[in-house]
């Protein structure tokens, strides 16, 4: 056979192609940030990574060599879409110690939390359909979410994170399908729904017949502090619980998993089937081991040993140098903390400056679906020591001093 | 803080939360097969899994090691949506020597084919648009589609593959948005388009400004004869090419790849930010070290000579048991083969037959979208040795007789 190889042949056009669905898609606002921040020289504290240094990579080689050495054939083989069965049964005495309480039967595995977000989100989400959303809120999870073309509602927040009045007003004047939270050291903020407020909201969810979304993904970066018990705990038929090895493991491996009712965690493993078969079977095998065999529970002092003097040094240095009129969180965990400045600074003017000088954050609009939010932005502690962060925040102290006096 | 847990809460419906597009998702129907032929002391034809003693555990080991020791904290970190740098570089001559021409920026790296399956119909297909698939048709990716809640048209086929002058009817007669072929070895019939109609394909993908997806995961299983030109060597402005490493190192690392026209493969990796934010960092990085290492160029060869084998003895049982009137096809690699038997041999009849005596297959009807196919079945070479597939071949034989004359 002899085939002239087209040459060079006119691209197709694309655009008329696309899904109506693929309008709603967008690359995450911030991902030029992060571009900017990771440049050589930069000082990012806008990045939301887990400090590499805090990657146990000497226990994952050990592991990876024992799940290869002892079951090769079958770490390597096709598995259940469910997930690895020696991680479901190691995952159910962990999470009950963290108040989770459920079965084998209901705990899957996911490629990350995130994979969890947008699954739960093509099972239950049709063009136009309502999910409620704390303002500011994970910008990672509109995105899964906005893929299945729903509408926003936002519930207000201060302090200690949703509030509970607003909250039942959102679920009785709309038709919400999905309540979306993430209720501890939230990001951006860094805010813990208080104690109290979970018993009260885990009754408007059952006043309302409400689903909600339980996203926690920090929980177990507690540096101080007693941790609530989670919203899944004290309404385990209405909340769907996810959670991921990305901060307490490492998120190279894509390893999420989610406690749900029965059969909304069927629909869920059906539709990933269709997705990616199944999460890859290595990993998770490797998580099991990182699980049963006690080396999370040696490893996890080490991380927040590296993070809690991290967090200690970036609350002193916002003490010591933001000019009047800047507030901030004082997480007790997590991985951010939240700053509200005085409206006239903007805050990707802010930053701008800042960059300039070699500092990058996230300014706090592109984490309101409203647009709102404008003099606030998030600040990421867990990245950077603290010498470096001290003069990371002197430095943007000064920036915001002379946007002050400019506009003074 | 006192809690009184909710004893036992009451299960919520879920039936009414389900988005529209969850009505058109169901379990694999070959699921409940599976699960019998999976049963101990089943010879099963019917799964569709590599050969575990196919898989490279060895390698696999060593390479986890070297990765983990050189680069830990790289590869357990999250990484780009497009994929691990050096995975992407790999592929581009890996690629080339199969006659698919890209670079770096042109191949993106997704969690297996599966997602790419998805990844691919969630950005083009709105309900109601028109996917065209052969008949009968990879199940897998049926199940894909299936969530973004398109119309299939059927594209006949011979042994040959599918028929040209069908594919322009279809072309001509819908608004097709994508046509979906697995044109090597096809899953499950086993039948490899020919050279002569891939160009001729091509030219009508030209003719009509229409979008193929190049479904090719087993092109690399070739026994004997020659590979002919992938599609997307004819046409590559309008050609998406995936294929897999699931058969040519493991299933379980879940890792597909896709060359895709540039505006298209931007719009798969920002739906992917959504979906996952990317693909496992450590997999990707043993599938680079096993390319560029000359590993698979090592294995390869000991997958083939596993397989091919197990192909002729299934080829040799089949001539030496199977009563007149029953054909097969003869494909020159891949995992599966294709029987067609006379009207009256019902091929689900037939497997519950089968089953009682301790064989399993897959009935062909599940392949075909418009539940034609009854007397048609898929069985896979791969998975039993050469013996026990003499025994099980000739144990269908017997059931199939012993239908015949009972109809006679």
């Amino acid at each position: 056979m002899i085939v002239d190889p087209p040459t060079a042949p006119k691209a197709i056009e694309i655009g008329h192609r696309l899904a109506r669905r693929t309008g709603r898609m967008h690359a995450s606002a911030i991902r030029e940030i992060l571009k900017v921040a990771s440049r050589p020289g930069m000082i990012s504290l806008a990045g939301g990574l887990p400090a590499p240094e805090s990657f146990p990579v000497d226990i994952v080689r050990q592991l990876c060599d024992e799940v290869l050495s002892e079951d090769g054939e079958r770490v390597l083989q096709y598995h259940a879409t469910e997930g690895y069965g020696p991680l479901r049964e190691a995952l159910v005495p962990f999470l009950a110690e963290r108040g989770v309480h459920t079965s084998v039967d209901d705990v899957s595995i996911f490629h990350g939390s995130q994979n969890v977000l947008d699954t739960l989100a093509k099972v239950l989400i049709s063009p136009g359909d309502v999910i409620a959303v704390e303002s500011p809120s994970y910008l990672g999870a509109l995105s899964a979410f906005d893929a299945y073309e729903p509408n926003y509602v936002m519930i207000a927040t201060d302090d200690e994170g949703v509030l509970p009045d607003d909250l039942d007003r959102v679920l009785r004047e709309h038709p919400v399908k999905l309540v979306y939270l993430v209720p501890t050291f939230q990001n951006p903020t860094g805010r813990t729904l208080s104690p109290e407020r979970r018993v009260r909201v885990a009754e408007i969810l059952r006043e309302h017949d409400a689903l909600l979304l339980e996203d926690d993904p920090y929980g177990m970066l507690r540096y101080e502090g007693t941790a609530p018990l989670p919203l899944h705990a004290l309404a385990p038929e209405r909340v769907v619980y996810t959670s991921t090895f990305s901060k307490i493991l490492a998120p190279g491996l894509r390893l999420g998993f989610v406690v749900a009712p029965r059969a909304l965690s069927r629909w869920m493993v059906i539709a990933k089937q269709g997705v990616d078969l199944h999460t890859n079977t290595l990993g998770q095998a490797i998580a099991a081991a990182y699980l049963s065999g006690g080396y999370l529970t040696a490893h996890l002092p080490k991380i927040l040993e590296l993070y809690h003097p991290r967090r200690d040094a970036m609350l002193q240095a916002l003490e010591n140098h933001m000019p009047d009129g800047f507030v901030w969180t004082r997480p007790e965990g997590g991985m951010f903390l939240w700053v509200i400045g005085p409206e006239r600074v903007d805050g990707e003017a802010l930053n701008a400056r800042c960059i300039e000088h070699g500092v990058a954050f996230v300014p706090g609009r592109f984490f309101h679906a409203d647009d709102s939010g404008s003099h606030t932005f998030r600040l990421n502690f867990t990245a950077a020591n603290r010498t470096t962060m001290d003069g990371a925040v002197r430095l943007m102290a000064d920036a915001a001093r002379a946007m002050l006096s400019a506009s003074a």
